[in-house]
């Protein structure tokens, strides 16, 4: 018999479910035993299970990210201008064909590597293969390369990076184990660290459309993923952003790509234009193309003005093979034929848009996904006309429903639910706040 | 698609992850979704570890024994007289070969569905498979019949009883779940139930030999098996007994029969005599063939006495295939040929014996199991001549240790370690109490 490592897995679990600290090396030997089929699925999900209920402190957290992280292919960029963002996701966000843009405009180089839409939000890279001929499915030097000529890229997830990560993500999912701080944070910063990002600007959505709905843990998530970026040396702003109403008016694959280039136009509703500035401009600041956050808003919103930050869209487009003529003609998206209006059964003040619901609504047009292998519809979604505070009028349209002719049915459910799930108040309602935390390390 | 119920794996595991109660419905969609594959195996490990860690009711407790139960066959007897007794184990532990003959010899009926060892406690299938031609493989219809006609049978698990704790048990095995209190309950109970018990006799051992180690934790258990047994309206008395020492003065498969047929014939250690005539006297009082604990311990000493618990054991060796000539001849039990002693290294007063290595020690010398596979040596054990309180001289033998003649260096490590296991104190030692807790329902 060889002689093994003391490690079994047995024990560690059995220290984490008594609430004591694993080890870096115990962790590693969890993570990498999974990958190779010495650990168990069922081993692991009962270690999942144990962090959830008992927590992981910062040490333990930033150890299970370097297992996750170097369980796959990893990429290295030289200097600090290589900055992502990432967004824990919500209904209606395309920031990231905004600020994206924009801060490569400004000199940062930006890694983007995207999921697809599961459940009620909607997905990167579902919403960008709206435009004819975009390809998302790049090998990891193409990658690269691109990143270095171009400054911008975007692709899907690929197997290559942290597979680990890709592995206890299927298993948390299916286990009621998601919604772990330190699991989160893990499973985020195996994936950025990987892709080679230098420095991250966190985008953590708060509010009932939101994964973290409540705001104490998102300030925890947020405080947890600020620790250990510090640990690995990486420079990181944490924005916490309300998501109790979708973000901007366009929700749905094209809506959302028509929606984004109209905000690099400079014709964006104000809550998505004040959120890409914001994010964009902490990438510059970031990547150290700014002494300070107010300077990066300042270069970004200089970006949108001189229509660079448009420019490097459509030159993305190209790049990545796609029809860059969409810029100037959305005819060339595949829309929905039909619109049909849910309009206001009373004049106020709309007082609430219930956000997670019109997530299930688009998914419900075949907007999105229930399960993975689910086919996406790009054309259906809605164009919301009115946000909360907005003044309305009786039998006004407060939304705009892009479906197929075949939806009636399906139409005349959602303005059902429509009618109790967009409220509208007699007296004046004030706009939301929209960002409600800002932090950097 | 088929109307399906609305249960789901993943909202029950949520359900207690936030420690909440679930419903009977629930508990059991999920052990038979893990018998049918519609659970997988990776979702309860995460549900054990929630409930390991935020607990069951009495109710959830009894659902879940009520599922493993009903996961298989089951048997019913007519009568309250059909009364097993269980323990949950320990060194040296023999005394159902004492207690058994006991009970069934008052006019019990004792339906032993016995385990093989694991770990460092023995196994009674193991150790009655020492007497030649012993079959303990009888079918579920045999054992019906067995019992009937001879008030007493034993045999080993069979898979057509409660198949979903065999499964459940593997997996808190090897994910760190295997004490908890209600999978503990649920696990005994089951399989007491689906055998036919009408009344059960719990022996659970506490100290550094047993599975409970703290008493506190031993009579949380028992008080959660006497709550599911009234559940299901079953008589029950509970023991709490010492395993700070080994039961008895011999340790090993062929020893431990000859020390339980030496009890029987009345020549047994004040211990395991004890302890045997307690548990068969609440046997018999259980079934109603005494009005009270102390006359069921006075009828199982005259049992003894008058040599009949000794012809019931000569008797169900016989029909189960047995060589019931062993019962005056111990020479035809596979008894190991080397003895070498581990003698007093000072004059003095046993002041302890490490149980769990003395059990230990005998799966070293191949009396016992690392895992499943292994194959059991019946031969070895030891013979433990002082017990805590003996008096001691030194160079006295302290333990004969049986072993075969290539095992010089195994012995030689045990003897250095029972050096330092075996503590001889200066001053005078009091005997260790023997019984913690009776408790009846």
């Amino acid at each position: 018999m060889t002689k093994k490592n003391n490690f079994n897995a047995y024990s560690i679990i059995a220290k984490k479910r008594d609430g004591k600290s694993l080890t870096a090396d115990e962790i590693n030997w969890m993570v990498n035993g999974l990958v190779s089929g010495e650990v168990e699925q069922y081993q692991m999900t009962a270690l999942l299970m144990a962090i959830y209920l008992n927590g992981m402190s910062v040490s333990e957290t930033a150890a299970l990210t370097d297992s996750m992280l170097y369980s796959g292919k990893t990429l290295k960029f030289k200097g600090e201008n290589v900055v992502d963002k990432h967004s824990t996701g919500g209904v209606g966000d395309k920031a990231s064909f905004v600020l994206g843009p924009i801060a490569a405009a400004c000199g940062v180089k930006v890694p983007m590597m995207a999921g697809r839409g599961l459940g009620h939000t909607g997905g990167t890279v579902d919403k960008v293969e709206s435009i004819k001929g975009f390809k998302t499915a790049l090998t990891l030097e193409q990658f690269k390369k691109q990143l270095d000529k171009e400054k911008i890229v975007l692709i899907g997830q690929t197997k290559d990076i942290a597979p680990a990560d890709k592995i206890i993500y299927g298993l948390r999912d299916v286990t009621a184990t998601v919604e772990s701080i330190p699991l989160i944070t893990a499973s985020i910063m195996s994936k950025k660290l990987a892709e080679g990002a230098n420095g991250i600007v966190m985008d953590i959505k708060t509010g009932e459309g939101a994964f973290m709905s409540d705001i104490k843990n998102a300030k925890a998530l947020a405080k947890s993923l600020r620790d250990t970026a510090k640990r690995f040396d990486k420079r990181m702003v944490t924005y916490i952003t309300d998501m109790n109403q979708p973000l901007g008016k366009y929700v749905g694959n094209s809506l959302e790509i028509i929606e984004s280039i109209e905000t690099l136009k400079g014709n964006g509703p104000k809550d998505l234009t004040d959120i890409s500035v914001k994010l964009a401009g902490a990438m510059i600041y970031i990547a150290k193309k700014a002494s300070s956050l107010k300077e990066g808003e300042m270069m970004a919103i200089e970006s949108i003005k001189n229509g660079k930050a448009l420019e490097v869209f459509r030159r993305l487009i190209k790049v990545q093979g796609g029809d860059d003529k969409v810029i100037d003609d959305y005819s060339r998206l595949p829309l929905a034929k039909i619109i049909t209006s849910f309009k206001a059964s009373k004049s106020g003040y709309i007082s609430s848009i219930a956000c997670k619901e019109m997530g299930l609504h688009c998914v419900a047009l075949g907007g999105g996904r229930n399960k993975a292998s689910d086919k996406v519809d790009l054309g259906v979604g809605f164009i919301f006309n009115k946000k909360v505070g907005d003044k309305v009028t009786k039998g006004e349209s407060l939304v705009e429903i892009y479906h197929n002719k075949n939806q009636a049915a399906v139409v005349k459910d959602i303005i059902s639910s429509m009618g109790k799930e967009i409220k509208i108040a007699q007296s004046k309602v004030a706009s939301p706040k929209l960002i409600f935390e800002i932090k950097e390390i």
